[in-house]
Formats: structure tokens, C-alpha cells, sequence
């Protein structure tokens, strides 16, 4: 199994860090605008990837597995890019000096392959838009996201 | 063993790509301004990582393993942080469609620590310097690097 993992620190005060990522509000407002569903613990989250034009290029369902306050936020991919099925994405949370730190995982990734690679550019942009959301009040969710390259 | 992986499509020949990767002056100019050695095969370069203010905050050098012009750029880390000792980063290029793809891998952590993930992001936001240098003239490498949290 290949894990991606991440580690950001941010300015803030970690029931912000943990509202941006327990809520489907908060989600839309770092990773993507095109979010809905139940953030609730076995609920259903459905996101939506889309070009500035409005083409949609891809999507996910995602189970929300855990959610324990100001801690950890864990989710199980259910339905999307292939390689994603069954996989989980974990934020743990923890405070030191000030920041917010928050340490990723997308873990239980069957192989490595290219895909593996462009997420993981992919998501330190997105864990990027977090803290910049979370410090200064605009992220840069989807279609609005920096584009790595030719798979956006 | 544990590896970051990375993908970016750089809108630029693949020359201009292993110029940035393969010369001292190339990597001054999307990784750290204090680097210096010989980038030759066998040769080994001196990294420094500077804040702004001047304080030095870390640092390694590393061998250049392998040299393959426009296919193919490996370092081995001699010295440095404990983790990275005798880690190797390679930048795997190819061409697909106006894009040059860089396959990026540190291969070969001894195992999975806090420190990979700050690293896996870190290393995200230098391909990203490295992505605007080729395609704008500019990068952004230390000490003008994104900042990510408390760790840099």
C-alpha cells in the first residue's frame, strides 16, 4: 500500500482549521465550490471538478468516516478515479506555537503510478488553499485552483 | 521503504527543463540561491536554506548520480538532515503534447515520519518554482520560497 502524505502549519486557531474541513461549506471553500451532501459521520459528501469554462472534469463520493472535533477528519473514497475506490484521506490536528499544524495522509493506494504523483502535487495545493482560507478568509477551491499541469 | 512522489506538466521543451535540473545555475534558481559544486556525474552540490533575514536554517549536499540529457536527472543525499542521508531524488522527463511531464520521486525514506509529509509538501512548491521558472524566467527559491507552516 503507497500512502501520500502532507504536513502544513497554519496561523490560526485549530476549531477553524477543523470547521474548514468538517463542514460541506468548508470544503467547498478550499477544495471544491462544487460540493454537497452530508458532512455528518456516514454521510456522503459529492464533489465536482470543473474547468473555468464549466466542463467538468472528474468527481468523487466520499464517505466521512470520522469526525472527531479539533482532532481528526477522515474520509473514505467510494466512488471516483479508480485508483481512489476505498481509499481514505486523514487530517490530524494538532496545536503548537501558534499554528494549527495538520498533518495529511491519502492513505491505501493499491500501486504507484503517475496519477499517484499528480495528486499528491495536487493535494499540497489544495492543503495550501486551506491555510489560505483559514488565514485570510479566501482559498482557492476548484476552478479558481492552481493548475500543475496538463492533467489541471 | 518510503517515497514522495510528485508530477508536474511544464508548458516548455524539455531542454529548458534539464537545463533547470542539470546546472548549478538552474537549481540556484528554483530551489535555493545558495547552491554551489559541480553538477557533474560524481560531482557533488552544496545546498543552503536561508531565511530572509539571512539566518542560515539548514542544508545538504548531494552527489549527482546520473545525468541523462533530457530524459533523466538523480542526486544521492550525503549529507544533511539525518532522514535524507542517502535518499535519492530523481526528475524523470518526457514530452507529451506541448507539455513536459517531470516524474519526481525522494526514494527511499528509511520510514514514514512528520518530517517526510512537511518535505512531500515542501518539495510540491519547488516544483512549482521550478514549473514557473522554465515557463516565466522566474522561480521562487530560497530564501523567496512559499512558506508552508512553523517547519519553513
Amino acid at each position: 500500500m503507497i500512502d501520500i502524505v502532507h504536513r502544513v502549519g497554519i496561523r490560526a486557531p485549530v476549531s477553524a482549521v477543523y470547521a474548514a474541513l468538517s463542514t460541506v461549506e468548508g470544503v467547498a471553500a478550499w477544495w471544491t465550490r462544487n460540493a454537497s451532501g452530508s458532512s455528518e459521520p456516514g454521510g456522503t459528501i459529492a464533489l465536482d471538478f470543473l474547468l473555468p469554462s464549466g466542463e467538468r472534469i472528474g468527481g468523487m463520493k466520499m464517505e466521512v468516516l470520522k469526525l472527531d472535533p479539533d482532532r481528526e477528519v477522515r474520509w473514505r473514497f467510494r466512488e471516483g478515479p479508480d485508483e481512489w475506490i476505498d481509499t481514505e484521506a486523514v487530517f490530524s490536528l494538532s496545536e503548537d506555537d501558534g499554528y494549527t499544524i495538520v498533518n495529511f495522509g491519502h492513505l491505501n493506494w493499491r500501486e504507484a503510478v503517475e496519477f499517484t504523483g499528480h495528486c499528491s502535487t495536487k493535494w499540497a495545493t489544495f492543503l495550501l488553499s486551506l491555510k489560505e482560507l483559514v488565514e485570510t478568509g479566501k482559498g482557492r477551491p476548484s476552478p479558481d485552483d492552481v493548475r500543475i499541469g496538463d492533467w489541471h
